[in-house]
């Protein structure tokens, strides 16, 4: 019984705005520099899903990757493209939107909704160069 | 005299929301769609930015490319970078941020301020899928 | 008026065989070489679709690139993606499938359909390292 | 000593076509959707090898990257290039061709003729948003 | 009778720098910066080599691009691949190693050679961000 | 507490020569072939730099990566980049520049500067296709 992980990109335009409730102006102005600029700024970011599982013996799968691009297109995608996240998004109401708060919260919304195998890696492109992964542990 | 395309490709970080003015809240939405979001979403811009000209017989260059780049990071990006196009930029007031209209925005930013060679194109993606170029035409 | 020219990139995956009934077999493996395997080989194909014309003053538009998106997607994508180029595509019957033919092949398909602007140019990449595009000269 | 992990990344092109013959065609329909098309289509497959070891004291390689391309080479692409990989390739006979199972089979293939290391991870792409990876778990 | 540019996309690894024996080394020092070191630098090279013409109605070509890739091989990589480019290169010699100067000499080694159609455009992309090319004029 | 890991990617344009002391002249030839050429080649590396640990209740980051982006350039890319391997680097003298070595002394440049979370691994691509990484095992 192979062990196959299986990785579906998938992307969405977002704005952000890095700023802290429990930072004064000057503290955030000094830790977020740029990225704390008030009208906010925005990436495409890109988002890795590997789910982790032994192929069926039958279909050769460990999750069909359309049903997983459906899934994560509704649970997720739908929720956050072309929205601004200090904003628009329910499940990240009061939380910083850096690279490794937003992959966290994203692992808590599909953790529980992969229907075959199991989660496990998210991997969020910020930019081509600044990425965030997490495995749930 | 070889005549020699040199280009230079740099990026920022925006956040736009697609408005105009010019219509009404429906028509906005009908227009725009999900670039209508009011709080405004972002992108990863890359811009290439090409000169025209005959290498310099003693140095082989047309345009040292650290002066261009140093000359659009100074002209241009950190204008726009971590900004919001449709209020932090004094150069996009009034214009609604279509990659159309940011590109020719700014190739009036540019075009004069080029010490060698001539600004040939302008090539901005929004996204990797979706780009608008300009030559001054 | 800025002439501005707008590029929307997208992608199909299909099987061809590199095949011309104008030649005999040894002709054709002399000519085509692995690409003439009689049960074919694929490609994810990617296809730049770019429209130039003047942006519109209202919206600040070439053509808004989600129709064009949806465009080809209805004309040209859903009748060759996931398809065999040789058996499964109606325009291609009788055509060798090089990235010359296909991409020629595509712009008929498509040149009278754009909606606003005009389409100034295919570009279709077979792979990374393999393209052919097209002005309509 | 340290543990160094190389990678060597190669590519190649093929056809295939999702069926079961343990399901029905309407099951086959509904379980792989468009990749059920009868006369296939294809992908420009990547394919990264991975061989972990301890690099030796005089060469400081692993492995001699330019060899482990041409067993690659030999061993694995030169049989699946440009083929239809549901008929063409002996290694593959009564497997359907997902990723899954695609890159089970290259990992039996190559895992007893790595000459220097051991073979740590193959990770094979599908298109650039659809991957598979295995380590011999 | 249609036109088609057809593109192949090859790549080469080299070391140069940036150094003029008609500049003092002051000047040399001031104009190139790092690029003037003495031990010189290098470069993962891309070279997209493309050829225009109407393809053949038999075979759908313009070039066959494995003839094409096994010429510039020849004519090109050959003499530059793993090499130093201010040393090893005859067809260098006495030439600055400029990106615009080492398209304009590769375009002199190219142009009378190809079998097929004509010599369109020659793009160097010295690095994925700095990038000349050159068309003859 | 979450664990995350957050990778900040950079790059550096160096040349080298694989050349060991310990082999003569013809087993160096016979060993590296290509990459023995005794005026050197080079590459545009590009270098990935995974930091783990848990992001800061406050901040939301593991590390801020302007902050690893600036020591990275500072402890590494400033030596390195622009420069020949074999030459001009202190801390690579005596070490033959394969991509196992550069990614093993570049480690042990930076481990114990790191200033919030752990360094978990070091991925140096020396092109798109050979690749090392290190992980301090």
């Amino acid at each position: 019984m192979a062990m196959v992980y299986v990785t579906r990109r998938m992307h969405f335009n977002a704005a952000h705005r890095l700023h802290s409730d429990a930072l004064t102006e000057d503290e955030n102005a000094q830790t977020y520099g740029a990225c704390n600029n008030p009208m906010g700024h925005g990436h495409n970011y890109e988002l890795e899903i590997t789910v982790k599982g032994t192929p069926d013996p039958v279909t050769g799968m460990v999750i069909d990757l359309k049903d997983l691009k459906d899934l994560v297109q509704h649970v997720i995608i739908d929720k956050i493209d072309h929205k601004h996240l200090n904003y628009d998004v329910d499940f990240m109401r009061g939380i910083v939107p850096t690279a490794e708060n937003i992959v966290v919260a994203l692992w808590q919304q599909l953790r529980d909704k992969i229907p075959a195998g199991e989660l496990y890696e998210l991997k969020l492109f910020e930019t081509p160069r600044n990425i965030a992964y997490y495995r749930g542990e």
